[in-house]
């Protein structure tokens, strides 16, 4: 057999170059690689199975509350898509036309779905009739395709995954209600799973979603201070229904519109938990998602017994814990920062003196942290590290966060806190458009959201000096 | 509250109508309706359930053996397409071309994938370098498109879903081995899980896999006698690899090409589930991928304590069966008639002198017998119910099948068969692509596999009279 020799590669560092560092760790951590096709990726095992936890957390979530999956059309038609007026203009330019089929030019052009709430309003039209049809939970996970000019991993894709969910009820406080229930469920999901702290709250008119009344949001903050929008949910009140014809009878027996929402988390939440976790040895994976949460090493694995006790071991735990026994000839040293590098939560080391004193070593990979652990009470000691770990996570995130969080009330404040203090600016704003575009133009920074939790810094907006309407989150945005 | 009157839909019963009999069941069981996109369809709550339920079980299955799961774009460029010569020619006809991006046309043109043979390719190019890395056993999940003149709901529409496995091998024998150890998990979840017969062969030169060295394939028989390829299994030699430049080090060190399967199972195996089990009260499932395995009906729920035995039933049996209860106002008659559309493989009623008795009653789907059981052990009740179901299902089928399978010696027993029993026929083959294409123009079927059962029907080909190489089956085909 030709003989292996690994090294360990490094990866740029994030003070260095944080645009090299993240692409490095994604593919480093072997979550994705380039296709040949621009602008997509082609997500590799480790990453589809990160991907897959996310799925399976969020599905289990959403059926918990009642909702159903469908699967709808890849395609739409170019006059569906054009028959709501504020969505057709938001998404038109960055779609992909398919003109032909075979050898067949195409009388209309289908557009890839860039969005699927046209197929979702022409569905419903077929199905809602009566009070009795409602509310419709209906959501449905597929790949989207819009078209990017530049593209990163997972960040901003031409084709990236999702789900979107698409609802519609009775009444408006129904639908208000259910937009603000499922950011909710994003919110708990990122804060509780994925360590991840999150703002809720509105998106100003300019950064609503075409077509939408209402945008909800939740922004990250991450590492290197730029916010990163995690997941949106959008009240549309009754405009589609309207648009698509979509009417029953209601409990008074006269012909009503639904009021609707859609709702959507994307694979570029792998992006949030890269940036908001990593470190310069590579990824770290909250255990809620991690596709490995337990990395077995046997150490000096020749010695009797040592690689018998590991399989054990993997046998043992492996009905309550994703686990992984690496029973390679690799070296020790090249297999910790293997498993550093694709950040698996927790790695356990047995050997012959661990063995013979019926205990291991388990190695947190937030911190390093190490502990012995009788072999008796494992399972135990595995839930109470994983859950350290999580904690330990959001923990940082979170006062990191805060460190990177701003108040300014001036347009000098702002505009020297965007250029040398990356992070969150708390300001107040008018409410105006011209306001939001000029700090736009003079400070790069967007507004991320009016936050449900409001603070009182000053009595003015930030841009013009003209009364304040509310405080916004700003910052530069992924 | 307007009062709600809810008829029993009646569906054309298969003996009149067949076609009509399977779009009807498609409809009334909720399972697809029609979109507004040609071809496509909407798989409704009911169907999606059914077919995550596919997926699970399918995917279980694949890791349990190694594979891991990968997501690829969903475009490919023409010139990828047209790499591997066959492969070209036999998907170029079919496929949906992206020409615009926005208002961008294009340089390349990007069809949507019909199949992802060179997605896979270009990426193994790029991954497999040391017979270390072999073997690479990856699996998607996702929806292709082929553009088909005409489409029916899941047996043939020009968006499907499926999986499809693309793995990579050291050599010929292991990939041979690879082909056929996947089209026996096929082979066994459509015989145990979905209760469906198949015979397993492989396909002749003509109706195999365009790029195949070899195709191998599950054949089962539906209703009308006619058949249905249920799963694949395709063995590409090096050939791909040849016309990607996929070469690995071997483990003498010299550069070698790696030998290649793919394999899928697609949402058409729902239209066989349909048409091997169903009948004129509508959909039968089997109960490994019912969405519901048991709906409970309160009788006489009124009646005081009615309902709260049915939910408690629901609470205690939800942890090892997908249970439903209907608390509806709609009538026990029209409760029967709905789940029995539906297909529900076991119906669980109780009323007021069943809860006085401490007991419930069964009623199978498949043939409706009715048992009276003890709530005491309703668990093991009701999972040997659905094994009964099962069991009854898959015995009804095989026997379905063996009756409707004719061995004929020559062209005019071939020709008479094909007109006026619909069934398979088992027949000699001589090997020559002309025969096949007689018996195409003049019967009117096509060979369905070389089965790895062979039988000595006569020495003979049934069309040209030489000597015979093989038994083949042959009938009319969905």
């Amino acid at each position: 057999m030709a003989e292996q020799k690994k090294m360990v590669e490094e990866i740029t560092s994030m003070e260095e170059d944080f645009a090299k560092w993240y692409t490095d760790v994604v593919k480093k951590a072997e979550l994705a690689s380039y296709s040949c096709v621009r602008g997509c990726m082609v997500v590799r095992p480790y990453g589809t199975a990160l991907w897959e936890n996310i799925r399976d957390n969020l599905d289990r979530r959403f059926k918990a509350l009642g909702h159903e999956n469908v699967m709808m059309p890849l395609f739409i038609p170019e006059s569906l898509l054009q028959k709501e007026k504020d969505h057709v203009e938001g998404f038109a330019p960055e779609v992909a036309w398919v003109t032909h089929g075979g050898a067949e030019h195409l009388q209309e052009r289908l557009c890839v779905r860039p969005t699927s709430e046209t197929l979702f309003c022409d569905h419903y039209a077929q199905v809602i009739h009566s009070y009795r049809d409602l509310p419709k939970l209906y959501n449905q996970w597929c790949s989207v395709v819009r078209w990017e000019k530049t593209t990163r991993p997972f960040l901003r894709t031409m084709e990236f995954f999702w789900q979107e969910g698409h609802t519609m009820h009775e009444t408006a406080e129904e639908a208000l209600a259910e937009t603000e229930r499922m950011l909710n469920v994003y919110a708990d999901f990122c804060e509780h799973d994925l360590a991840i702290p999150v703002v809720k709250g509105r998106k100003t008119d300019k950064e609503k979603f075409a077509g939408a009344e209402a945008t909800y949001t939740i922004e990250a903050l991450m590492h290197d201070g730029k916010a990163l929008q995690s997941g949106t949910s959008h009240y549309f009140g009754d405009g589609f229904a309207r648009a698509f014809g979509i009417q029953f009878t209601g409990r008074d027996n006269t012909l009503q519109y639904p009021h609707q929402t859609s709702w959507g988390m994307s694979s570029r939440i792998i992006g949030a938990i890269i940036m908001t976790h990593g470190d310069n040895n590579g990824l770290v994976l909250p255990p809620a998602v991690a596709p490995v949460q337990v990395v077995i090493l046997p150490i000096a694995m020749h010695k009797e017994g040592v690689l018998d006790k590991a399989l054990e071991l993997q046998k043992r735990l492996s009905s309550t814990f994703r686990v992984k026994v690496d029973s390679s000839d690799n070296s020790a040293g090249w297999k910790f920062s293997e498993y550093e590098m694709k950040g698996v939560p927790l790695r356990l080391e047995i050997g012959p003196k661990d063995i013979a004193n019926n205990q291991c070593v388990l190695v947190r990979r937030d911190n390093r942290g190490k502990t012995f652990v009788s072999l008796d009470n494992l399972e135990e000691a595995i839930a109470a590290q994983l859950e350290a770990v999580r904690a330990g996570l959001y923990a940082k995130a979170l006062a990191r966060r805060e460190e990177m969080t701003y108040s300014v009330k001036t347009l000098d404040e702002l505009k020297d806190a965007a250029e040398h203090r990356p992070g969150f600016l708390k300001a107040m704003w008018c409410g105006d458009l011209a306001c939001e575009e000029k700090l736009k133009e003079e400070a790069g920074v967007t507004s991320r959201c009016i936050p449900f939790e409001q603070e009182h810094i000053s009595d003015t907006c930030v841009c013009c000096g003209k009364p304040a309407k509310h405080m916004l989150y700003w910052g530069k945005a992924y």
